[in-house]
């Protein structure tokens, strides 16, 4: 909005000194006028401090590796985590206003200590693998494109079985939780409790069956049951989307564009209260219309080479980068090859609270 | 209720009199007195006229395979299927108030035409392959085991590819959509739209994919898109939870008896509005509780023996043989082998309509 | 669907004899083909058995009245209730395949016993009062123009506080509850157990005012927590709805058509989980376009004089006429002065098991 | 969380100096350590910035009726409204992360302009009358004791019909729209479409029939559809719960104390996605059990006298008063007389993305 700008002019110096007193006035009470703010606090459609930025795997994997060699893993610390901080986000490790993302490094026969918290949390896996990570109880293989949960309030560790170091992304509601004060935390045991390898968890084994629900879990939960989203699925769900659509069918989201939401089995819908997150495959060749909408994303590329245009300037990505596109940004995607994105963002919080808009540009359709 | 017999006897001769002419009066109008049928309209408990029964494999599938000698399949009769018909359901063939259960027989080469109507179908498949249902245009292999879907309003026939004929279970809600007069019926193609014969249908492609939806299916569906539930997933899910159980995690309904419910991927729950359907497992000598619950199931037996005790009365079972449990009526499964058995219910109409009590045996507890 | 009847004709004898003997082994063995029944069980449209029918006030309220004289209340009959038989479902008193529709009468201080069953009941009043209905210990007055319900397993009694005998409407889900064997009942006190005569009950004094709800309420319950719909409230909305259409606002069904729908505050939905209550007000002069809807309804005219044309047949109406709309059967309504009319129907049974279809008469709109 | 303290003191020079040279490597990348944040970012439990604080009508009228002296209100500032400003949290008028509270004063015959804004509003009226809000043109009368709704995306503007001031609150999520980047805004009329000064606005005309939903609005809104909650009605249902308080029934929340929330009769869920509004009344006497819960709320005391007790401090409360309760900060009402407050909180967005938590002092139970 603008402010009423012409009105000031029109004041006598009376009349100034007399809404000088008024405004030291509200100070004092702890008041502050709307008229003078409406402009900044109430814009025409969303103006997001944070801004779109991208952030190289080729300088994100080193610093970590170099985090491990100085920086130990352990109780008050607790993890060996690098937040993604936005530019626009001045002193938080904020990649947006709701999310937070961070790559995590576990060197060695590493452990990171139990803790539970009412963050919600996921994982990512871009490379590597020996990882477990132990959700209340349950052992967790995380392997290169599997998609973890770790829902608010499951207390959970993490330990490198190998003798290679392992690195992988968080996401969490962090800045969500943090603004609103709705946070809780508490420490578990100091090492996992459980170090056991298997290759599939129990909630994997009990819930990662397609159309099928075990009668012993007929009460719908919060959050998903499924611990892990194994890269074999998500891989073949994608490539047979591509491949209908080569047969002509209805599959994917739009020609050359095949993408799969992760969901949570006993409701279908989102695998958490607060993010979502995606699976976005483009054949070589493939530009998505622009679109924007409300609330914030994070992309990060799994393989291929391809690029973002963000607000019009275009941006060259190659596996492990990751980009944020803040609240009503305009974004594209280019495939050069074929182009695999892993995307997560708030979109639970947008919708659920019904602030959803988005609006995909005309001329690409 | 009891009838409120003692008044009757205190009546004068000319009080009966004037009685007679007041029901006679009541006749002429269309009108009933509700004190002379409480009693049976409103029991203490459900007494259903239909009764427990037991039809055996041994002679269902003779007579359907003589059917397929002497009846033809084609337009206006529309399917070779014998209705399994409940002896206290007199003069219609429904297994149930509610519910339709039919073998289905189709020779070698033949077709059953297309149409569709608004009552809700599936197919279970005891034994046999080689035909293709073609739902809506996508054709769906129908093999040992599984488990298939033709939600109301679908068009779908059925083709037979092979030199073999080949039997399988129709379950329907003929007797609900008739007795409320909600169905509508209409002719499809009299050949199938499609001959293909894929390993797996585009539904299949699309859906099966464990915790994971295609963004081009992102609106809820009444009924489940998944059109084929593989035997080779349903198998994997009870082994899985049995083996979890022996690792003394929390994963059967009770000791020794394993289950799954098919389930609608949209919502997580009931694969069509007025059926659900479920797949029993028990473990060689278990017995489970007796329970008795509001609506009425039938059980195909898929492999193995066992019994079934029924309003305290046993039944041997063996391999395809079917029964029917009343509402309200006593049943416990008893486990000779491993025992597999199929479930289906009207369970979706009684607990949407807030019908739905359950009783299990405290002494079996 | 049209029989298969060319068929028949082209057996041999011998085949014809052989067909004998199958059918003959089918009936032994509780077995019914489908091919032969197909065309009535699974007609184009719904083909109701129910008939559209008319029952006159003027003969209802006297033959209640004369069973007033004759015929005792207490426990074992339970109720002075003379029930509807629809003319098309013989032997019951069934006004609809669904619902049970009945007069009740109440002569000076008389009491009805208190019981409870899971069937849903309601009772609507088009005139007298003085009858007290106790629904779990909140007695709850009855007056002209109120719509009172008992949802299941509620117990209740009636009594009537005056001299003056009183009659209403009772509507209940007994045929649908006796056709799928849901039904519990249990006796209560044979008195009610509170004779006050309280001007409102405390479900009114918790939850009639509208927008807000108890902070003890805050669980959501399967019925309205409301016992008494009072006529003041359902004649001020239907005054309001036609006054703003004059206005030119949108409120009104269509033009010259107000009406509300009964509800359950804490849902928005409908009062109980099987029957659906609506109040009807066209102006003078005002004809309905002709409709069609899957689901039976049951009207009273409660004010006023028409006439409802069922089927393309005209039948006049006046004040306490019932009638009756099977399902799929075209109804239009004509008004001659202002005319009210109470209605109740199956819809939520329709809707929940996703069986809901309307046709308006296109020429109508 | 307590930080890694000890494991700092264990590096050598070196170590410290390579350590600076990691931390300069990650801001120069936009990248931040969660190990040196954790226990601020994540606490052991929400330890809001926002404090609790109260503002005293006293200080709040004459100031609001001094800004109308001297600010004009107008297109660009929009609204003469003073924002109470959270000691807490500096530099934003944020009476909590989530809410705007502010005093809005509206002179003689003065006109508010039309806009509309994804921003979910309401109002309250603690005193005064003669203001219609016109909500996408229907005139809503503003009077004591009223709460007012507009919901996200409808226009409103105000208009004084009389010759005296009035002044009011208003309710906002402005700090979470402005936080999350979800915020639309646009102008409408700079005079009010509709200048009618109507007793009741068409919205009541069609919604405010208790138990009773008009046929022309079937469809569920996120919002409520009522613009005005009628002081009048509030005061019944409160005076009828602690009637049947008195009369032994259950019927309050806690003994002495009645509460009701308004709600949305399409869902009987709360009036807007992001707000919730109650009101409560203590009967004298009357101390409620020290309670702390996840997520702000806002109280204004309408009548009586009392205190409230915030993390242990007591503070003086009259008619008009305003207090902040931040997340998890315990607080205890104490009345001196009967005491009337009216409450709004953030309560749907914690709950809606399972944030919610309760705690109640086992003492005072």
């Amino acid at each position: 909005m603008q402010p009423a700008e012409s009105k000031a002019s029109a004041y006598t110096a009376e009349e100034e000194q007399q809404l000088e007193e008024l405004y030291a006035a509200f100070a004092a009470n702890h008041l502050m006028p709307l008229w003078t703010q409406t402009n900044e606090l109430m814009p025409f459609h969303p103006k997001p401090r944070a801004q779109p930025h991208i952030w190289k795997w080729s300088t994100l994997y080193p610093l970590a590796q170099r985090s491990g060699d100085l920086v130990p893993v352990g109780r008050g610390g607790e993890r060996r985590a690098i937040g993604l901080a936005n530019p626009g986000l001045d002193g938080r490790a904020y990649i947006s206003p709701t999310l937070w993302a961070a790559i995590q490094y576990l060197g060695p026969k590493e452990t990171a200590p139990e803790h539970r918290h009412s963050q919600n949390a996921f994982r990512f896996v871009v490379e590597g693998e020996g990882v477990w990570t132990v959700v209340n109880g349950d052992p967790v293989r995380m392997s290169r494109g599997d998609f973890l949960l770790t829902p608010g309030w499951n207390f959970h560790g993490h330990h490198n079985d190998t003798d290679q170091p392992m690195a992988w992304i968080d996401g969490l509601d962090i800045p969500f939780s943090f603004q609103n004060d709705v946070g809780f935390f508490e420490f578990g045991s100091e090492r996992v409790t459980d170090y056991a390898t298997p290759v599939f968890s129990r909630g994997e084994r009990l819930w990662c069956h397609p159309g099928l629900r075990p009668l012993s879990g007929l009460q719908n939960t919060v959050s998903s049951p499924i611990g892990a989203y194994r890269w074999e699925f998500t891989d073949r769900a994608l490539t047979e989307q591509l491949l209908l659509e080569e047969e002509g069918q209805p599959a994917t989201v739009e020609q050359g564009h095949a993408a799969v939401r992760y969901v949570n089995p006993t409701t279908g819908g989102d695998v958490m209260p607060t993010i979502r997150a995606e699976f976005h495959r483009l054949r070589a060749g493939t530009e998505t219309p622009a679109r924007r909408e409300v609330g914030s994303s994070v992309f990060q590329v799994f393989e291929g080479r391809g690029a973002v245009v963000l607000s019009g300037e275009s941006h060259k990505l190659e596996k492990g980068d990751l980009f944020v596109v803040p609240s009503w940004i305009q974004w594209t995607l280019q495939a050069e090859t074929q182009f695999d994105l892993f995307r997560f963002s708030d979109a639970p919080i947008i919708e659920r609270l019904n602030f959803a808009r988005t609006e995909v540009d005309a001329r690409d359709r």
